[in-house]
């Protein structure tokens, strides 16, 4: 089925819908009804008749009854007049301020949302009858109710502000879900099923890893001690691989001077992403919405040979954006964003060695995390649209040819756009598919030919003469602290791998008598560097093992008198009913391995 | 000599100077000539004679003539209108201006500098007279310059605006040494001639350890690779340090809403420390200038039963303070500051545990570094002044001695100072006598018996009700991560311990042939975690010795023909003509060993 046709599917049913509700509740009064991603939904409010999800079969039952009764959806144009008269009869009051509005105003638009528009006064407008249920719409819609071949579910209700103003009344929205293949439909029910499973947000709040305040603000999550455990894990990772792969750490201030913006471009550029200036006494400061002009500083600091290059400078900085409150939510959009990032300064001769390394770096990171759906898209610039890109066509030329020649030599999946490149040069992004078939781009690196000049970025080469052409690679493989995780919650479900796991193994003593033995045990634990809680509350054995199934901790033990007695330990592996018995030592080593490895299982 | 006849004496020299300057130059125009810690100056100027420090020896010469000439110090008193005109005819210029102003205002006060003052109009001033030298000055002064008996050094020269302000003429300061005993005068001096090889400035210049730039802004210092080495080394130690003590580690954002500062009491009482606010949509946001708040806002996020206190919260966390710009100097004073802040929250019967634990924890912290002249000062309310203080008198009192009790039982060195405390609680001060001489305060421990309240901490009881006596303890006893390394800096006269050291080894190859070899050696210690350099640029050995022993590397192996043949390997030691002949292997053991242990040597 076309988009067009589905899109005229789905309208067609929310207008189904609407003409059930008024066939069931003939004083219903109807506000807006769009299509939207999946379905559609309509705005409602029934006088004294509070809806719940109670009725939605009810509702469901007369739509399909409707469908049986084959009814034409009549098209009819009027003047404007004359459609305010009738609704104004049919006592559709929200359909009547609708019609005001476009007689005074030649539109209904209030917000972002679509809109009805007159092209003049004397034009015509257009109306839907179906059945009994008459409304204010352009259409097109199918001839009728018998084509709606749809498979739909009548999924929730909502409050919403008529108009999206909290002045006006609260109608109730029904959402409707709809698709062409009741396949479809059930695979996407058990999607949003497992989504909400996985939603970072609930999972974050029961595993007590962040925690969200309203006197701190929106978008400045503050990490719990067993998210900063995470966090950290994490860290210590990629220092290690960045130590690996060459890379010097570097520490710089979180604000500076408007100078250093101006100078990098970001206050005449990006400004409306920033925090507000301060004033202080001796100039205006600027939280940093990057790290790259303070690491251009740093380079900048003392001048440096060509056999020095490539010099990579890596910092786990936070940088602050001043995000709507509105659009802040949970961990996938902050104000304040914690990332790895780092700043490779290099020669033109070394952009492609060091593409290739930031690429094997990013891929051998990835498979630590088990995360193997991914493909990269080169966004690279547009020779007919110069205008929009920094003009130095041979480094264009050059560096997206050598950009594709890793991308081949390496043997990984990329698509090429052409004319999405940065001003500054070509991009190259990490497309995830989400487990929830979410398509995100988890890291960008990104080439930049701007940076030498803004920053008089230089090099004295192999014969002592100063070389301006210093190149710099931005890239940041594991995106923010904060989206990373929102991402690892949502692909793992909260089943961290060992490594990762705030707490590694739970002891649970049986009874008061058993605490001891924990006790001691967990210090032998303790002191190989495994992370371990004994659980000693005075509780029932069983809800001490559903907390700890809760916490999905990969290792559990529960000590009575015969686990005491044995020679062996008796081990609970997270996800089965497998008990595993062995001893002490073969324990240890399994879990130390497994931990030095940075194994999945 | 009691310290009002060495002010005096002081005085008296500073007279003793104009006098022989006015000899010298008998032009000389004189600003004012005050006292000041370890000598006095004088602000001159000498119409068409700049002067240099080469006409010091000059000047002492005549003032030493001066004292065996025997000349008396005549004091004056006359009207002000007198003095002027005795000025006026003098040519002194800059006093007739203070005289001027003195009339006008009764004062001659501008800045916050010493000011004379007329009490009423009629009043008569002061002048004395020391040869053909004449002083707007009330005194005291010796008799006789020969009753000067000072081991005084004319120490340097300065340019010093006149009344501190840029818009008037600039004049030379004369800066002077003077000191009851010659012995004094010469430790002085070593002293100083110390401290300016131990400068923290110039050594992490010298070091690349870290670096202020101006388009960043004063007090925001950019931490260079090698800086953060010792930096990121000080955090793996104490989060080593805090994870043996129980302490758990969170992160929290670096701005709130100043809902969180108006609770926390930051805003009505510590305004003008913190950073200018920033508007954002959804309130009023501010960067943070301790971390309290934010810990406080973790612990509440959820109940607590008894049996979770102590709660240690830790974090290396970075707080904000709009300081002068006037007042920022490298290091030491910083808008930035990043530091290891823990809060720890505990019942009232814990308070003591949890006091020597964090004594415990800073006395093994400052061992590491090898600090060991320290001791401690305990800052106390005062019943007599109970408006300064929080209103539970019995708390005070039971923490007081509980903290006394600690101190005791520990046997450290502590003093008891009254009516110092914080409005909040008794406060516990880590005093070090620096290398230098000076005294400053490494660390504070702090009660808190005022967050409870405000912030409505409290926990469950073994019998199920609700305690509100929550007591936070504040610490940080590496104090700031900026304060610390410069004091490190001063202490090690920037010769690092090999665990500190951001190079621990440094390979010279001798010539060309020689570099592979170096590379090979190199790759061998990185494999055992060591921090190696080879230095192969093509420059004489002597010169590589050189910048080794300039970055204070603790390894050197100068590496030419004679070295790769034999079985064993050469060092050199650092700070020693000492040449070590030991195998490979033992090069490794004793260079793992002495990392391990964070040994000194």
């Amino acid at each position: 089925m076309s988009t067009e046709n589905l899109e005229k599917m789905r309208h067609s049913c929310a207008h189904l819908m609407a003409t059930a509700i008024q066939k069931l509740y003939p004083e219903a009064k109807f506000g807006i009804g769009p299509v939207i991603e999946n379905g559609f939904y309509y705005d409602i409010e029934i006088p004294n008749v509070s809806l719940s999800e109670n009725e939605l079969p009810k509702i469901t039952k007369q739509m399909k009854r409707l469908i049986k009764d084959a009814i034409d959806f009549k098209k009819e144009e009027m003047s404007i007049e004359d459609a305010i008269k009738l609704f104004s009869d049919l006592k559709q009051t929200y359909k009547v301020e609708l019609l005001k509005d476009l007689k005074e105003k030649g539109t209904t638009k209030m917000d972002d949302s679509e809109a009805e528009v007159l092209p003049d006064k004397s034009s015509k407008i257009t109306i839907y009858k179906t059945g009994e249920f008459v409304d204010l719409c352009r259409g097109p819609h199918v001839d009728n109710t018998k084509e709606i071949k749809l498979a739909f579910k009548l999924d929730r209700l909502a409050g919403a502000y008529w108009r999206g103003s909290e002045k006006n009344p609260m109608l109730t929205r029904i959402y409707g879900l709809a698709f062409v293949e009741e396949k479809e439909l059930e695979d996407y029910l058990a999607m949003m099923e497992e989504a909400k499973k996985r939603d970072h947000r609930k999972l974050g709040k029961e595993m007590e890893l962040f925690h969200i305040d309203d006197m701190v603000g929106k978008g400045l999550p503050l990490w719990l001690p067993k998210g900063t455990i995470i966090k950290d894990e994490i860290e210590k990772y990629a220092k290690e691989m960045e130590s690996k792969y060459g890379y010097l750490r570097v520490t710089t201030p979180h604000l500076a001077k408007k100078e250093l913006f101006e100078t990098s471009g970001h206050l005449p550029y990006y400004k409306d992403d920033m925090y507000p200036a301060m004033e202080m006494d001796d100039g205006t400061y600027y939280l940093k919405a990057m790290n790259c002009p303070h690491h251009h500083i740093i380079y900048g600091a003392r001048p440096h040979s060509y056999r020095e290059l490539p010099m990579r400078l890596a910092e786990y900085g936070t940088v602050y954006r001043n995000e709507l409150s509105g659009t802040l939510a949970g961990l996938l959009r902050v104000r304040m964003l914690s990332m790895n990032d780092a700043h490779i300064y290099c020669r033109k001769d070394q952009i492609k060695d060091e593409f290739k390394s930031v690429l094997a770096l990013n891929m051998e990171e990835f498979k630590t995390f088990n995360l193997n759906d991914y493909w990269f898209r080169l966004s690279k610039w547009s020779p007919d649209h110069t205008d929009k890109y920094i003009n130095e066509p041979a480094n264009w030329e050059y560096s997206e040819n050598i950009i594709k020649e890793v991308l081949n030599e390496m043997k990984v999946k990329f698509v090429e756009v052409e004319d999405e490149a940065a001003f500054y040069g070509p991009k190259l992004d990490v497309q995830f598919k989400s487990i929830i078939g979410r398509e995100e781009t988890m890291s960008t690196i990104q080439l930049d030919f701007a940076a030498k000049s803004r920053f008089k970025l230089h090099y004295v080469d192999n014969e002592g003469n100063e070389n301006n052409e210093v190149f710099v690679i931005h890239r940041a493989p594991l995106s923010t602290h904060e989206r990373f995780l929102a991402f690892l919650l949502e692909t793992y479900a909260g089943v961290f791998p060992t490594w990762l796991s705030p707490v590694q193994i739970s002891l649970l003593p049986v009874g008061a008598d058993h605490k001891d033995y924990c006790h001691e045990l967990a210090s032998k634990f303790k002191a190989q560097g495994f992370r371990v809680e004994v659980d000693d509350a005075n509780e029932t054995v069983s809800n001490k093992i559903r907390k700890a199934v809760g916490q999905k901790i990969p290792y559990m033990l529960v000590i009575g008198d015969k686990e005491i007695e044995s020679d062996k330990l008796n081990i609970r592996l997270r996800g089965t009913d497998e008990l595993l018995e062995i001893t002490e030592a073969e324990f240890i080593d399994r879990v130390k391995e497994e931990i030095n490895n940075r194994k999945d299982k």
